[in-house]
């Protein structure tokens, strides 16, 4: 049996481990070039959700065996990491995105990327345009996580939309939604993480100076990451505006919902987008993400990437599989 | 100059006050006919939002004076309970009812129902059908709060709703949504309230029981009153559910907002509602309220009556002013 590295997290322990080659054809193999860590990696490696396994679900790779869609083989791709039923009644609407019974790449009961291989239905698979960088297309997950706000929320170009937070999340998110509308206002508390906003033509400020804030914005998203960020983002929303919660952890947050009553806001989870969308967005540059990239590690040094990710200042830390290089 | 009796509170402390019936002629004059005690007069009386004056603001009266629409002397009024500028950008799209300068009757800078007169604007005013007896006039206000929920929640027929929390507010949101879909349950703790939604043909469901729900329905509507009641509405929703927030209370409220964005959940803040759909009701009888009064009280018992509302068990309570009876 042909062998191949993991980077995997079992009983809380993260290691890289020396693990088979997928063999079922059920589904596509594809050979990962690059991968990207994320902050949901960081909250699997803690214990959040109890996975094991392979983690890891921002990729861009080549296509080596398909049986269900062979016009595939060879091609670059991105994939669509929820994998649904496909016979439920929530399946069946097409929305495998939110199966009860959906698997989730290097999240619930499936393997991830941060691997030499990894497997998906063909039907997951996307091929990535030639303009678009092997690093660009490993945006393409967070990317479209951070579009997908636009449809659960309209946003036009008169829509005053506050995002806050600056880490990874809120930059795309900020970079994202500002392809839709000019009344974008960043707000965080990195002076570094905030200028790569501004030199976008993108307005920021700095969480302390959130009191000069009039709180009269259209839409107000929290993508801190902390459990303070649904109250920040709350003051900072008209009466009948909306809040977007992208931000997920383990834990409770505290806040007094009787704003929200009292002036009829509307609070949104958004959780994941459509990839063709983003894929388009990095195609044409409207987004660029290149800056983003604080370090790249090769996977044999997984477990100190990591490390690395979850460190201040640190944005975003892509594993390079070395496919060809 | 003329005394009236008012139910006020100042400095944390209920009393039955002599003072002088308004004599401004800017807004109309109305002699109330009964007044209904809320949730929020006990909040208010708690000291909640520091109002200090008059409390009520559910009343059924007659028009004495008004000089901008003296059409409406002599007519039985209810009375939308905001008070906008009329000058800001809000007022100007007509939205009195969330104009950041408003005042609320008996709730926020002007005086209240619970005594023989009060004044509102006479464009706040609207006249009762005839066949709408006192007692249900009197419910307008909640009716229509209730009622609201779908102003900003799209419910038709095949919407599965459950309402949470057999109290007052929850027993009226049951009423008035089981009007518009027959996929309603109400979810209490009390047999005895339960069996006014279930004699009304309303499927119940006791609290304790909720474990037996498969957690699916389309909406849930929080009206209980307490901080663990967005948790239970949450754990009601299927993914892509909408969560409607009717609680509001003096303090915060603690919970796992992951699953809000992982199953992006929609939560709704639902204040007041328009009046004449709610008058539209109670004038069809599509919705019955005159068995949910525990019990009246003369206003020169209004501290008493105050009180009793506080009790358990208790619905409704009302204050009768004793006109013309």
């Amino acid at each position: 049996m042909l062998q191949m590295n993991a980077l995997q997290t079992y009983s809380g322990i993260l290691q890289l481990t020396e693990t088979s080659i997928p063999a079922s054809t059920n589904e596509a193999l594809v050979r990962v070039i690059k991968s990207g860590l994320c902050g949901t990696d960081l909250e699997i490696v803690r214990g959040y959700a109890g996975f094991e396994g392979t983690i890891g679900h921002e990729f861009v790779g080549i296509v080596e065996r398909s049986e269900t869609m062979p016009e595939l083989i060879g091609k670059r791709v991105v994939g669509e990491i929820n994998v649904g039923c496909k016979t439920c009644a929530v399946c069946l609407t097409g929305d495998e995105r939110h199966c009860p019974h959906r698997t989730v790449l290097g999240i619930h009961g499936r393997n991830g990327a941060h691997a030499d291989f990894l497997t998906l239905p063909g039907s997951n698979l996307i091929e990535v345009p030639g303009n678009v960088s092997d690093t660009a297309a490993v945006f393409t997950e967070p990317l479209a996580a951070a579009y997908g706000i636009t449809e659960r929320v309209k946003i036009e170009s008169s829509t005053s939309v506050a995002v806050v937070g600056d880490g990874r999340l809120g930059l795309l998110t900020a970079f994202a939604l500002s392809t839709e509308t000019q009344e974008l206002t960043l707000i965080g508390k990195h002076e570094e993480k905030l200028g790569m906003a501004a030199r976008r033509g993108i307005k920021t400020l700095v969480l302390d100076e959130m009191s000069k804030m009039k709180g009269d914005f259209d839409v107000a998203v929290d993508a801190t990451g902390s459990p303070s960020g649904l109250a920040t983002a709350l003051s900072l929303v008209r009466p009948l505006g909306t809040v977007v919660l992208k931000t997920t952890f383990h834990g409770f947050t505290e806040w007094n919902s009787t704003r929200a009553v009292v002036d009829e806001i509307t609070i949104v989870g958004s959780r994941c987008g459509r990839f063709l969308p983003a894929l388009e967005l990095l195609s044409t540059r409207r987004v660029v993400v290149d800056d983003l990239v604080s370090e790249e590690f090769p996977l044999t040094a997984g477990v100190e990437a990591v490390r690395r990710a979850g460190e201040k200042g640190v944005i975003k830390v892509l594993i390079d599989m070395g496919v060809g290089n």
